[in-house]
């Protein structure tokens, strides 16, 4: 059908028109040239993408960091020279050189779009469905900043989210989790543009995917709006319009398109992850009547994407406008602004002894949320919840709003069941910048987040994750619920900070961390149990492991542990001292820190010719020979838990002060 | 509203109410004294449970393997006590005692049901959603047995399988997508039985979950009916025998009910998750006019049981009448049938040289296609599928057809991009039986399978995992493909066997490795990329661990590596012998099955007194210490990976012959 469109020549075409077969063009080249990718959507969703950045996108190549932008989420990353050409055309700083260097090492142009990596890319995506709740996120952030500091005639944060997805985004279940919650909230700004194409990898969304996705997203509460003919760019233009308007409800607009358009591949779906090869490429440049050299923009389309770009600049000037008059009329608040958008943090009461004070036993979760109470008084932009379990995961505000529809000013969050869309969303609020953003569950339920932790990790985003009822200390509650594998898990991701205390200190320590580090995620794993005050922690801990109590004499061994088994160790270590052993206890609530400090400081805590070594701790053994070395032991678990009081579960799996002591024993 | 039903005194009852109150005085009577556990659920869902198991269900409490028993999955796990109940009113096998010792250590009464320790539970539920997938899984495997066995007027399979889900099930992504599966296949024999009390941990679903559950489902390809009052036994029935009838799509009944039902809790979130409270338990027993001692089953509900597992019993009786009939009229397929329930392989062929047999270079994805295509002329049973990426996972069975809607005899799954739900119904299609399942996709998106993936080693599941394109070998698609802590991530999951081949012929042996290992799930692990073939290769590989070439002389050195780079550490081990260096090659497909060899092999190939071992694996180095030991290197990638060629990647990371003889030289 689109075949048959009369399609003009270059010179008489229509210079949007004209834009949309450069983007097509240039797609299909770059990947044709990297001999590797995936043509068909950008052949296919090049008016979507076009038509939205050139007619109802705010923004300013000029200034991509602008907060007032609209954002851009490419959920089906896959796409990525859709958005590299869109990204050179709008003079965001890729060179035609990126273009053609796409998937080389080094470029700016990789495989799938990175955060971080290639300016104007908001959000790295290609694990699908991931990009839709990034969205999700972008548009509680933005909804948020502008409860808070929105005054009459100063709407100093108001712009849409916009989010492109595919058929294999939306068969996700975090993209469910979390349009679920958006309708919940009726995040009216947040816009999802579904380049419906009918193809998946296999074959025909008919193989596996015939639900009603209009249906679906309106059960969701979601308005639904739907473009038969993805080349109709001015129908494109007019829904978008219509869904922008529409302030009460997040809008779907399902655009029905044709995988690898213009190509003898076009509706199969072989258009979707290979280069088109040459013949095909001749073809659809016959078939768009092009005429350009290799790696051309024609110059029409130049001098269009100027006026663009200048129209964006226009935009942003406005604001500053608004913004300059803000100041004058607001002057505590902008000041606020800036230090949110700066992300800064009151340092001088981290620092204090005030944060850490505590005087009694408590689990790591109870003490956790006394942190986060008392942080709440002095970061007013510290926003989070729980996946339904705020109770168990002590992470309310208590005196903070809930986050609700229509009282977007709130930070307790209800993020519902949904772990998954939960982590998502933290990354779609962390990236949208202004937030300090954290969530909780229970350890054991990291696995229903794994996905986008990870692209947290990738991203390098500081987001924090209060992670609770961290070992079969969670008790009768048994295997289902029992972390055991996770913190191997968490460990092994790379840029991620886990970080398991050993009292509420250690636990001041952990949040210290968390929301000092910009480079990353932190993972505070927290007991359900009770856990003594410990008089040996202290600041140290910030280096991840340290000397709690060093040995009297002689060294003969070393007992290493974290959270809940240190307070064994340091038992252990007086029964052992007692039998004239030169014993020293090492707390170890982060392997990351520690690995991050000097040689030197390690081989004081670790010396290596101390070779009895006894690690402690209630998960997998996987990793600890690391530290342990090969003349060492560890006291772990590697099978599941079992269903019984937390303490005799310790008992049963030999996490008790006699057994440790035998262990110790036995290794000297 | 439900506190003003007219409730008679105990004798005057009628039975069935009385066996319903029975369920609830249990399951709170058990809760108070395990001083833990969720009476809110068991309260308010009991008449649905109950009604279900005395009218509706198809089961026979003698031989809970029936094999065409109706399966009941409580996917809201947490209200184990439901159930616990049920398995002891029914003669499961659960006596008194065992319901007394709820949540205590070694019970069969663990705080979430737990398949394989407790006569009667279908499937180990507690995360929440899973019960929902496990339920489709089911329900395939269902449609596929019937469909390839059942003849005229001999339905040998034909059940229904029924999930009770919460709230809280169906806010997680994983019941979306096995929904928007099993809608679309039209499995008309899966029935979700949706106990709705709007209350979740946080409060009101009011908070976070205010969608069209039914209108969801209907999008879905689901019929949804709804019963208004929980209590109202006839219309629970009524509405269950209508679902039944309609046999081309699956049904959601919502169901209205009131957590904590007869407390003074009720509708409140306190019911849900904590022990009701002396003063309660006695406000209950009076409300429901409770007459009888503590633990105690009225006499009526004991007789009233005693029909009703007759009536089971006759149930199967007539079902083994027309097996005897089919056995005669169809011996042939009587005893396939008979080896599929047995799970009988054709350990001849696994055995042979022919299955092993490989004369060329290859991926190892690509040998693992060819094998899953030779299992499959020979293992009927066989089927699986893969998330959308049967092209690159080579999942694809080629003489086999697809199962698809009304086709349910197909055995080539297309699970759709559904990575969780995926995993989840694996696990139901493991837990009916008579299947071998399998399904594929990228390592790297075993992140979101990763919940049901646990769930599979903890029910000792034999599922296997086709996971390709398994490291920086990846190449251009970048680090959002690229696995790097997905090994460490899995090996840290007890009862997993992780196997990553060095080549066809080790893949051979992965595939034997899955397919008779019967406790617990293989995730095989499969390049993207050609690997040569091995003359060095061979059975030893079973053994997890194994010399693949023998120092000459004296062992100064020991290479360790797995999958790709088996082959590096070959070529280097040559460089090295050339210099005179003693250097024995090891390959390490799979941690867990080398840790089950006993000492002396261990200590054959991995000698104590040989400290300078090179590990060499392109992913995380987590774990790896334990081979290497204190005076070992390992060549890893503890960072994510990058956009480029996958050759390029090789090389920038250090995975190359030169770096490796570089390392070992230094070790030496």
């Amino acid at each position: 059908m689109y075949n048959k469109l009369l399609i003009l020549g270059e010179d008489h075409m229509d210079v949007e028109q004209l834009t949309i077969n450069t983007i097509r063009i240039l797609s299909a080249e770059a990947v044709e040239r990297a001999n590797s990718g995936h043509p068909g959507l950008p052949l296919g969703a090049a008016p979507i993408a076009c038509t939205l950045w050139a007619k109802e996108m705010k923004h300013n190549p000029k200034n991509p960091k602008w907060i007032n932008r609209d954002r851009f989420i490419l959920s089906a990353g896959h796409g990525s020279m859709l958005l590299y050409s869109l990204l050179h055309l709008f003079q965001y700083g890729l060179s035609m050189e990126d273009i053609k260097n796409f998937r080389q090492l080094d470029s700016k142009t990789p495989g799938h779009p990175e955060y971080g990596l290639t300016v104007g890319v908001e959000a790295t995506t290609g694990p699908l469905g991931q990009g839709i709740a990034n969205g999700v996120g972008m548009a509680i952030a933005e909804a948020h900043l502008a409860a808070y500091f929105n005054r009459p005639g100063y709407d100093i944060i108001d712009h849409y989210t916009y989010v492109l997805c595919g058929d294999g985004c939306l068969m996700e279940g975090i993209s469910y989790e979390a349009a679920s919650l958006a309708g919940h909230l009726g995040l009216g700004k947040l816009i999802l543009l579904y380049d419906s194409n009918s193809i998946t990898i296999e074959g025909s969304t008919d193989l596996a995917f015939t639900e009603d996705v209009a249906q679906r997203f309106e059960a969701l509460g979601w308005e639904s709006y739907r473009v038969e003919e993805g080349n109709n760019i001015e129908e494109i233009k007019k829904t978008i319009r219509r869904a922008k308007k529409n302030s009460l409800k997040p809008s779907l607009i399902e655009i029905r398109t044709e995988i690898g358009y213009g190509t003898a591949k076009q509706g199969h779906p072989s258009a979707h992850g290979e280069p088109l090869g040459k013949e095909n490429i001749e073809g659809l440049k016959r078939f768009l009547k092009w005429e350009e050299e290799e790696f051309t923009v024609p110059h029409r389309v130049k001098e269009h994407m100027a006026s663009l770009v200048a129209k964006g600049e226009e935009e942003e000037r406005k604001w500053q406008n608004m913004w300059e008059g803000y100041k004058r009329e607001y002057p505590q608040l902008a000041m606020e602004f800036e230090r949110w958008i700066k992300g800064e943090i009151p340092m001088d009461y981290l620092e204090s002894q005030e944060f850490c004070d505590f005087d009694r036993d408590m689990s790591s979760r109870e003490a956790s949320g006394i942190l986060i109470n008392r942080l709440a008084d002095r970061i007013p932009n510290l926003i989070g919840g729980s996946a339904d379990l705020a109770p168990s995961n002590k992470t309310y505000m208590k005196k903070r709003k809930d986050l609700s529809p229509g009282n977007y000013g709130g930070s307790n969050i209800h993020f519902g069941v949904r772990e998954h869309a939960m982590a998502g969303i933290l990354n779609g609020m962390a990236l949208h910048g202004g937030l300090k953003v954290y969530g909780g569950t229970f350890l054991v339920f990291s696995d229903y987040m794994k996905a986008s932790m990870r692209l947290a990790a990738l991203m390098e985003l500081p987001v924090i994750y209060v992670l609770t009822h961290d070992s079969i200390g969670v008790g009768e509650d048994g295997p289902t619920h029992q972390p055991v594998e996770h913190l191997a898990m968490l460990r092994a991701l790379p840029n991620m900070t886990v970080f398991r205390p050993a009292d509420a200190k250690e636990t001041a320590f952990g949040w210290y961390v968390a929301l000092t580090r910009r480079s990353g995620p932190t993972a505070l794993i927290l007991t359900r149990q009770k856990l003594p005050l410990l008089k040996e922690t202290g600041r140290d801990a910030l280096k991840g492991g340290y000397i709690l109590k060093k040995e009297d004499g002689g060294l003969d061994i070393i007992l290493i542990g974290s959270g809940s088994e240190v307070h064994l160790i340091i038992k252990a270590a007086e029964l052992l001292s007692e039998r004239g052993i030169g014993v020293r206890v090492v707390s170890m609530p982060s392997w990351e820190l520690f690995e991050q400090q000097d040689e030197e400081y390690k081989e004081r805590v670790l010396p290596k010719e101390v070779t009895k070594r006894l690690g402690v701790e209630a998960a997998s053994s996987l990793g600890w020979h690391k530290y342990i070395g090969s003349g060492g032991r560890i006291i772990s678990i590697d099978s599941f838990g079992l269903s019984a009081p937390g303490d005799r579960l310790f008992e049963r799996f030999g996490f008790t002060v006699d057994n440790i002591v035998k262990e110790a024993l036995k290794l000297l």
